[in-house]
């Protein structure tokens, strides 16, 4: 069976340049946005779309173990959001089969138990996740330190309760990990290659 | 400065097992017993009954910080309690400063803050942690599945109220260490092999 390490995060914790860094080290596949181009292309929606379904709260729709089962819709936007959840289930799974892998988001630890996961949650302080996303803000950017505080906590609790939604877990909870690695205040570049040593 | 590693545990996590292999393959030292061994020879009391004293809910007695104030006594068993206390401190504090280090429980991640400590906090879920306790009776402990869980149970809000007395902080909060590690279904002397490298 392949190796896959599953990454979820605090937003702004670095916890997707660890798992980038960490397939880089480790010479396996990474996935994350490859995994919305992929259910872009099979469903035919927009990456966009389908960025923004993934990443609100599922409150509506419908939990992944019930796939693909003809419940009857309420309206054709829940209809799409369940297709992208089923999509991105099967495209996850399909990444798996294929290669080792590390998968960042998506309840892939969830969606890929049957793969035995090495589940490593990736945390911070608040003023140091604020921080590492004031210093990575891009030209267009402009978010101040009380803006981004507020999208922080504000993305925290929608992942919380996609995850808690979907996997009936408590999302952070550390009995749901093998690993909890707390970045505050540190290189991510410095410890993905102590953590790469982990798995060689 | 020295390289200190501290670890909390919750019982039967095998976190003491996890540091003793950590201390020898990183060829540094390990303290454990020997705190107890210097306090009771610090103190001229027995080692069994400053065990006691640090394993109990110190509710009754002072915090750390305070040190050797000048509080008026309540009776002699405080005045002992807080004295153990102090030299635990003092003892603690003076091994790191001799050498690298592992330190097992005891607020060791509290105490050493000025050492900039590496802090693990190694857990478990409950049935995997009755096992071990199970695998490791002596010949005289005879202890069923429901007694251990009880008393593990206990133990833990013991060592949770004890932490939270002295430091101020939550015991388990993820936030308080640098890195949680699971260790439900695994061996901890393989997980000492992969967990020693992140220091070397």
């Amino acid at each position: 069976m392949n190796k896959v390490i599953t990454i979820s995060r605090e937003f702004g914790s670095g916890g997707r340049e660890l798992g980038r860094r960490l397939s880089e080290l480790l010479h396996i596949a990474y996935y994350d946005q490859e995994i919305l181009t992929e259910i872009a292309k099979r469903t035919e929606l927009a990456e966009s779309y389908i960025e923004q379904v993934v990443e609100q709260t599922p409150m509506m729709s419908f939990p992944i173990h019930v796939g693909r089962s003809f419940y009857p819709m309420m309206n054709p936007a829940l209809e799409l959001t369940q297709t992208v959840m089923v999509e991105q289930h099967k495209t996850i799974y399909e990444m798996a089969e294929k290669s080792d892998c590390v998968i960042v988001g998506r309840c892939g630890d969830y969606i890929l138990r049957d793969f035995n996961p090495f589940r490593i949650f990736v945390y911070a302080d608040l003023e140091s996740r604020i921080q590492r996303c004031l210093e990575r803000q891009t030209e267009t950017e402009h978010y101040t330190w009380e803006e981004l505080k507020h999208k922080i906590v504000s993305l925290d609790k929608n992942r919380k309760k996609y995850y808690e939604f979907y996997t009936g877990k408590k999302w952070g909870d550390k009995i749901n990990y093998d690993l909890c690695i707390n970045t505050t205040n540190v290189s991510i570049k410095e410890i993905a290659g102590s953590f790469s040593k982990l798995f060689m």
